[in-house]
């Protein structure tokens, strides 16, 4: 395998893998993000494997695994050696593994949310209203996937999906799940609606519990902000209000926690049809 | 109200308090704790303050929620004024709402996590086994807390309940919900088996799906470290083996996620006695 040798921090290449660590303006530009860490380079889909950086710490001990992801690609895809040092101060994490990738961002269209082959019969969504945690949504993809959800709707003031520590979170759900960035949340909620979905807002003023519902049939869940909950628009633009009951004194559940409740709720009804 | 004001980092008290909110060994010793901004601070029972830290902008704000909190308290607490570059100083968020806490550490015995009073019919507890990140911790209480659990053991290898970060994710369930940590997790699990109560193991070599079992009794889940799950001991002292179906590609859940999902189980068929 041909590689190149970095070891500055001056280096340009090395300049740009910084800044796309840290700017989700140059990301969403390059339509590129940073995946780090041996787990996550492995379940990289090759397809989108833009460059591949290493430490040779990592390339020696690992060169069988560089080696297939390289050849998966079926493409020239550059490979950067970078010093110990340097591979340090571009890392995203605390105790950085030796290895990065830049990859291409996966781009859907709302039809894409609804599912498609094995995965199902009835559409299940995810729509955030403005979740600011980087680490809430990368849970909420990574356990969206894991209950069967088909897709994830996101409110233009939702946390950007590819900052390093939502990427690690999502556990590569990220390349799965498919999800659309809106302008027009109420608007798509409305159209949501009219192609069948049942929309259910997760809301603290509601009177029905969350239970009460059958999310059989094509449903959504829709989650708001950590600390504001949904704004009027949003709720009002749902088919159904619905509660989590809460027991103490508990005034909310973190946003991720509700979104994997309700998802495992579909999936526990949808695991028994007969019910 | 009378107040010391201190307007140095290098001063005694604030020393203390730096330390107190860095160090566990020293938490452990002092049996204190503290806690950070004006929601958790409004939540903390008078019986645990000793003593409380506010800028002098915060205490002009809120003298009313000052005063009452010190006559809740029934005692002489200290109230100590900072100036705002000290409270920034030793302040363990990003953006420091002026008011911190010195708060006595709660302290249980086995019995009390068996619930008490209109709380429980039956016990509801969760089992902590090496969780490690404090903001899972931290929502295990607060999800805890809100599906009616009556208890959480812990092993002692579990992450401090009293680290900043995790004190803040409890949401102040901190005070409210009943623990322990234990030396001897695969013991205690045997003597609550003992007393009656089921112990189900979170286990990803599980057969039987979490909806399978029947909650509605004494109850317990026992949830493992967020990378390596369960040690064989305590999976082997529980009475029984669940798992969370997941679907995709997923290999697991968040530790948070999954104690969650079993709470909320548990309290959904706690809601419906008769199905």
């Amino acid at each position: 395998m041909r590689a190149e040798f970095i070891t500055s921090v001056a280096n340009q290449k090395v300049k740009k893998l910084t800044a796309l660590q840290k700017k989700a303006k140059l990301r969403r530009e390059e339509q590129t993000f940073i995946i780090e860490g041996e787990r996550l380079f492995r379940d990289t889909p090759a397809r989108f494997v833009r460059e591949i950086f290493v430490t040779e710490e990592f390339l020696i001990a690992n060169e069988k695994l560089v080696s297939r992801k390289l050849a998966e690609t079926e493409r020239a895809v550059p490979v950067t050696v970078l010093t110990q040092a340097v591979f340090e101060k571009v890392s995203a994490t605390q105790t950085p593994q030796g290895v990065m990738c830049a990859a291409r961002m996966p781009s859907y269209e709302m039809k894409d949310l609804m599912g498609s082959g094995k995965n199902t019969a009835a559409p299940l969504l995810l729509i955030l209203e403005n979740i600011q945690d980087p680490g809430n949504l990368g849970t909420i993809f990574r356990t969206a996937e894991a209950a069967g959800a088909t897709g994830i709707l996101m409110s233009e003031g939702t946390a950007d999906l590819f900052n390093p520590k939502t990427v690690r979170a999502t556990m590569s759900a990220i390349f799965r799940m498919p999800f659309v960035y809106t302008r027009d949340l109420t608007g798509d909620i409305v159209r949501l609606r009219d192609e069948g979905v049942q929309v259910y807002a997760a809301h603290l003023g509601a009177k029905k519990a969350y239970d009460e519902y059958d999310y059989r049939g094509a449903s959504a869940f829709l989650i708001g902000n950590e600390g504001n909950g949904l704004t009027d628009a949003a709720a009002g633009a749902a088919s159904h209000r619905l509660l989590i009951p809460m027991q103490g004194e508990i005034e909310s559940l973190n946003a991720a926690m509700a979104a994997g409740i309700l998802a495992y709720e579909a999936s526990r009804q949808r695991r028994h049809p007969e019910a």
